[in-house]
């Protein structure tokens, strides 16, 4: 791969101009995330008052498979090379949905080119690579170029809510914070290895892939920066069979499946993160428990149409935890849907955040979280790993950003 | 057996003197009630500040089972005639645990023997036996001699703190009702005969035995009355093994084992109620839903410290059904037993019944439930009988109350 | 407006033909119910193997606002005319989202034009009307015309599990079902009237409305008839302000805002239903309760992704309710949608509607529900209403249906 | 105080003869949990058959309070001197609820004088005076004399049958445990210094109260050992009123209110720990998850009557958690309360403690949990204390266990 700040010609470009509406949209990559970002797109305009705009192209590698996906998921068109699409004038925005180890190309090319750029998470596989594009994205911001890093989870409009109520001061002074993300795919010793499943193409497991989202909801739900951690990782299957082929040969688990940190957050809060991919039973449970002196609050991502909250401020005699079923028109996103207690899908995480998006570039305000948002989690998820390595020892975060900070290639490019 | 008005004469005894204490007390009946009777006698003094008493003698049937269990459950001696222990002027309250067919001639004895009384629910088979014990209880209130039933549950904490808030207004007006009592331990047909499925010994069945508790907090909790009632009653088992012998023949089950009812109130609320013996997996579950137009509570005696709660008049972004843990110093009772969060079992909806019995007779004061609102209940719950045996056609309360009240003998005697 | 049967030519028309695709769809109606049936009807293709359709006509009476809604639903035209659209060679399915008191006369003349019908719940305002619908319906299915109702609650993939594990005997004989809906949009006495509170335009209230989906999955989940009920209406805010002017005048609700039943099922099973839009608290929970000699099946709609279930076969050491979530690739519909744990929203519940539509079309069998299961529905709130009207009493269903069944011209034509 | 190894005379002392019965015993301490010890003792032969005992003699230090505390909690006499009463021939137990600091002394005090020794956990406030006390608890176990240490959670009925489901299997290969204890009962930043935030008294905070419960379940219910900890404390109100006058001056929290851990078990898993006590809402809530690779096991103190379970061998369709109400007779001491359903309460996990303790007395063999695993707690605690201090990095337990066990005085003494 060529670095991208080769090209410099095209960091001249400006943003697509509102008046060249509608926007056309171009998504990369068809498979999991690919379908629930083309669901957003498909979606987002029958509920939200959000700019015009088509949803031109897929690109994908294998050009039947992704012509079919275009067609299923209602793309115009399918494309295999990200970099024509990149280049075509009536494409405005870059939808990445890509595997982390071609964000980094992908995004910057996409921003010289002028396109608002949307990223999934993780911002990239390595620190290097995410500095790069947030380089390149406080690059074109200065243009008008919008870029964004997915962290769906902040559009759940119980956890938008809990976000409010936490501003309001509603919790008080936080003093510490539960996150978990517990899930089961790999509780199977037998299930076979997959690319998530190696260090050279995932870069971390449970780690990279869940840990980032607990970590990011604890800076979002607080507003509140790490400065240090200690960190734990740990692979309970660290050998699988190569292939479904139950005959196959087993290969190393390069990555971890577990992992577990204490951060130290800038207020003086405290956080547990705790994340498993073998934990028996437990699906897709992100679980938040946020306590401060005056009041608390509950979430699972399992039952995302609820909040719990206490308010500790209330006579003890009638205190509890309370059951918020974040499905009223007064809640974050909810105006948009369906009458009170007719709840909503995970999916819509994605439909608020292409709505947030897309309001965002047209009010031509940055989007929120940036790419120097995603790369803050990357910073905290290198210092676990840092931990990790020193038996658990407690990292500082400025030394560790400060050290990192320096690198200026993409690394492994 | 004998009318108890034939003896005139003790109904001239006044109550036992306050001077002498330590009050004597008596129960009758050492199975299942007994037992729970007797651990709250055994322990009100440990916890709340009671007149003094002494748990003098335990009354059974069989002599040696008895005085094991006299020995076993704190009473200093036993006893196999109830009329000898009635008469002693070392006692002073008579704890009536024995099958209801016996209640009406053992508590009428006892306070015309100037004995205080405490009677399990039902207050009696019949609706006879029933008013007749309400007369011989009015006549001994008049000389200081009070009298009581055990619907214990008016004394789960969360029930009596449910109370408070009903009262308070917190629900504004209560508008409906919802109250179910399920068990299942009839739900194996397999399971043999007792005494409580025929309907000579027990009455009825799941009418008399639980439909009585969820009917009683409906008047408790909303300090309403019932106008009229729809209801209907079915055995889904109708016949059962004669003994444990899988070989014994089949007899009929002679009561229902599930209930349903609707109630008018006079406040105009309704009220549903359901009951059953074989809702399989439901162990001892009385459910209650008291829906008003500023609030609802919520209740389940399987999680008897919780009380769910919702206040309508929040602001609607942060409603929601709370889960208070009753455990609170502030609660009622609860100043009495351990730190929060250390809950109570159900045996102590009796210490707490035996706390304000004792409360009662030291103040003077009548006790409350009296047998009057027992009576109630019989009466609701053989208005709902009618209504079964009429196709469920709604039955007016006041006119079937006055219809029975003119009943002057014991039915059956 | 004309009896649909005037015009007899159209019954001639034979189904569209298969070679014809893909299947042009209008829909009539863009509010509530237009809004969920265009999503589903926008997305099922995204998800599911469906035969290929377009969505081509979104009909309303509004010219400029149905223009709108069809452009943000992805309707390609708009229309006011049902009858114009209706003739159209291109069009091949009606999807009928308009109030119930105009589904006969729209049904009946689709059908007669040779369109499958998908008809929302309830089938008809009146009794006469529904039986016409059956009648058209019947005689369309002879030419290969399709129809169903839309009880968009049997594609839960929750509940559609459980009519399986019903089906598979898991709970042995069942005795007794509680089935609820209960709703707060009522409770504020201060809201005002709208279509829905009056009786001429709603044809009932909470009864017609949401007792109807209670009562469809008793049929439903138990595959099971009702012989006999026993019903009763209430009104508990009887009066509301005519608009949302403060000072506008009191006007008479003319429907019932709860109700309540007892069913008999020609199992021998007995169902209790109770209903309300005045649940305080109460958001849009149907809560279902199933319990058999060998099992127990609990459902809340609001967490429409879970099912308890209570194994009794199960030794008695190790038995609970367990919660299954409802997401796994094996559950019904789940293979289509996101990995297991990333839960579905209630919208998706008419996605699987419409799949299900278009696979019975594609292979030439019924759809199910029927209109003649949805009359079924229909004779049953009829039943309950007579029951109220009548004291409650017990009214058989088949003496009811036999009386109504003579009906042949649509009430209020 | 004299070093306890000074009297060696009364170590020749056997145990009490069995012959001599009842068994007297005699409890130290009338605080808190010298109510909850009193409580046991008075109503465990109520439930269970165990040897004979009397309640002899409370002792205290204030003569006026302990007398009056003896009269209610059941004990025939109370003393002031413990040292007395330890040589008294009538009692043969005696029940140590006496502040942390106190333990040593007395313990080895009565087992040198030949009496059953139970004391409450922590097992002493220094490692030094517990090894001691384990010394003096096996060379009186070889002249017959037991000692227990109070666990009491052990006999959760639910956390029995936890123990009994891992021992069979049924949860296969344990991976990872997640516990945590959580109170609130210090959030109000306002609420005063006790002893309990003084490290002279206290020895720890959450630490060592109730940290050492979540880590003595991680043992007892895997059946495992520690080999590593991680660990980390926090004070997040490190200054409090000096007493409950406003006005009083701001003092020192000397002790930790929050506590997080990782261990590393001797089987290879991971259990995860963190315990507040300002953890605003959680009143009592110790919750443990233990993810195996067949199957996961939940508890939440705050519902001690069930239990969590998933068995992940069952076919995918129909797993869930469920929810056991541990009140079966088939359940550990559940036969020997009320019928299914009748919850019991947080007292009676002392009660199942007397009893064992007595049925381990009269069988002759060593109750458990020994002197020897209130160590092992004690060396796990010390090593999470000797990480925090060291920045939270690893510490080897075996190590640290050779390091401190050559103590051998009583530390401060």
């Amino acid at each position: 791969m060529t670095t991208p700040t080769d090209s410099s010609l095209p960091s001249d470009r400006p943003a697509p101009s509102l008046a060249s509406r509608p926007l056309g949209v171009a998504a990369i990559g068809y498979a999991f995330m690919g379908k629930a970002h083309s669901n957003a797109w498909r979606n987002v305009a029958s509920f939200f008052d959000v700019p015009a705009f088509e949803q031109k192209v897929l690109v994908g590698r294998d050009a039947t498979q992704v012509a079919e996906a275009a067609a299923k998921y209602g793309w115009a068109e399918s494309a295999t090379d990200w970099r024509e699409v990149i280049e075509r004038d009536d494409i405005h925005i870059i939808d990445i949905c890509a595997p982390g180890w071609m964000h980094a190309e992908i995004a910057i090319a996409a921003l010289d080119a002028g396109k608002h750029v949307l990223v999934e998470k993780p911002l990239a596989n390595t620190l290097g690579e995410a500095e790069l594009m947030v380089a390149a994205g406080a690059a074109a911001r200065k243009r008008g170029v919008q870029s964004m890093i997915g962290f769906n989870y902040r559009r759940v409009p119980a956890l938008a809510l809990a976000r409010e109520l936490i501003a309001e001061g509603r919790l008080g002074t936080v003093r510490h914070v539960r996150a978990a993300y517990l899930q089961d795919w790999l509780s199977d010793a037998e299930s076979p290895m997959t690319w998530r499943l190696r260090k050279e193409t995932a870069g971390s497991g449970a780690l990279g892939d869940i840990a980032s989202h607990a970590i990011d909801q604890v800076l979002y739900l607080l507003g509140d920066d790490v400065t240090e951690v200690s960190g734990r990782l740990h692979t309970f299957v660290d050998r699988r069979p190569r292939s479904a082929d139950p005959e196959s040969a087993l290969e190393d688990v390069t990555v971890d499946d577990a992992a577990w940190a204490t951060l130290t957050l800038a207020s003086g809060a405290i956080a547990s993160v705790e994340v498993s991919r073998v934990a028996t039973g437990q699906k897709n449970s992100l679980k938040l428990e946020i306590y401060g002196d005056k009041g608390t609050i509950l979430f699972d991502l399992e039952n995302l149409n609820e909040l719990g909250f206490l308010d500790a401020t209330a006579p003890v005699r009638e205190q509890g935890f309370r059951r918020i079923l974040v499905n009223e028109p007064e809640h974050p996103y909810l105006e948009a849907w369906w009458p009170q207690g007719h709840i909503i899908g995970w999916e819509h995480t994605f439909t608020h955040q292409i709505r947030d998006f897309l309001s965002a570039i047209a009010s031509g305000e940055a989007p929120s979280p940036s790419f120097e948002e995603g790369l803050k989690v990357q910073h905290i998820l290198a210092a676990i790993e840092e931990s990790a390595a020193a038996k658990s020892s407690l990292i500082q975060l400025s030394t560790h950003a400060t050290n990192t900070a320096t690198a200026t290639t993409i690394e492994g490019a």
